[in-house]
């Protein structure tokens, strides 16, 4: 079972990182971290993340991963990022993204017709690559998995892991990583976060970013 | 606001990159990734990872966090690296660990007495350090903060924004990075994942790494 992540500068890096911790522990699972060239990228956060493959010398993948982050609206524009996803994702088992990755694959060709999900705050951005807008925390629509923002990975991957080597491997990752989360407030999603506070995180930060997208998707 | 993680070959990488993703937003602070050398660090994950600093060239740190992992064991025995936490932990306004990184604080001296937790599977050593275990996801005595295993480090670092910037800024970081989980199986503790789930574990895993990190504890 070969699985790849496909890498960009300024990745939103537990986009990557939550779906890696679980499926590296999938049974017969090979992890690739694939990027344009071998060096060190920059995330978000300031840790530079290492490939372990390039385009050319990746395998070919039983299922691609592309995480999400500010990268991805330049990243929709570089063709050896876009080919590479749309050559892979059309013989890969699983095709699949965690947050605005999934733009990077609707580029691709990916997602036109399926049912699919972003980060909340893009989600109406989702028709502008064919994909169907679909509410959930993780949404399936054949072998197209697709994750909601960042933290949606670890549940994402959770339920790939299951659908690949069965709900027991599965409830053991979770065991393994601890995974019973209790988070301090609920105002992780829109729909708890109250009105006022995503009004103010849209207008801080997301009515920006979701106009740099659309036209990065228009372009 | 200087924050830094300090790493170790064969760390755990979601310990470190969960709490990254929260705490690098935090109005202010400046995230360094420390470790004995600036070579790239093996993780646990076939990931490599980029220290920002080394142990001499670190700011002093208003908080030093530490992650644990299979490499803790031997961790516990480099001098280098357990000076260096004793040292920055002394002086630093928050003294953190996630997973078994509370052993590596242990050993530094700075649990002694204090109320601490770490992974479900080596809660019962934590009195090898002096520390008194106490339940919860996340576990706070004055200023030290420890977390459970690996995705408790999103609930504890999201605990800490909120001590550091107030609840409005922990709410909009947990917001962003879409943190409203929803796994797919309630198994992520022993007291939910039922008795055969957690012997089996057990007895495949956690009894040898426990015994293990022990000795590592006595020696």
């Amino acid at each position: 079972m070969k699985i790849g992540f496909v890498l960009f500068p300024q990745v939103t890096q537990l986009d990557f990182t939550g779906p890696l911790q679980v499926l590296h522990r999938l049974p017969g699972a090979e992890t690739s971290i694939i990027a344009e060239t071998p060096a060190p990228l920059p995330s978000d956060c300031g840790l530079d993340l290492v490939p372990t493959h390039t385009f050319e010398t990746a395998p070919a993948l039983d299922m691609i991963c592309v995480p999400g982050g500010g990268g991805v609206a330049p990243a929709l524009s570089n063709p050896a990022l876009i080919d590479f996803i749309r050559e892979q994702g059309s013989s890969a088992d699983y095709v699949s993204s965690v947050c605005t990755g999934a733009f990077l694959l609707g580029r691709a060709g990916l997602l036109e017709g399926k049912k699919a999900t972003t980060h909340w705050a893009y989600t109406r951005l989702l028709d502008k690559v064919g994909a169907i807008y679909t509410p959930g925390r993780v949404v399936r629509d054949g072998n197209r998995f697709t994750g909601g923002g960042v933290t949606a990975g670890i549940d994402f991957a959770l339920t790939i892991a299951a659908e690949i080597s069965g709900d027991l491997v599965a409830r053991s990752i979770q065991l393994a990583i601890e995974y019973d989360p209790d988070p301090p407030f609920r105002s992780g999603h829109p729909d708890v976060a109250g009105p006022d506070h995503v009004a103010r995180m849209k207008s801080a930060v997301y009515d920006r970013n979701a106009q740099m997208m659309s036209e990065a998707l228009d372009a």
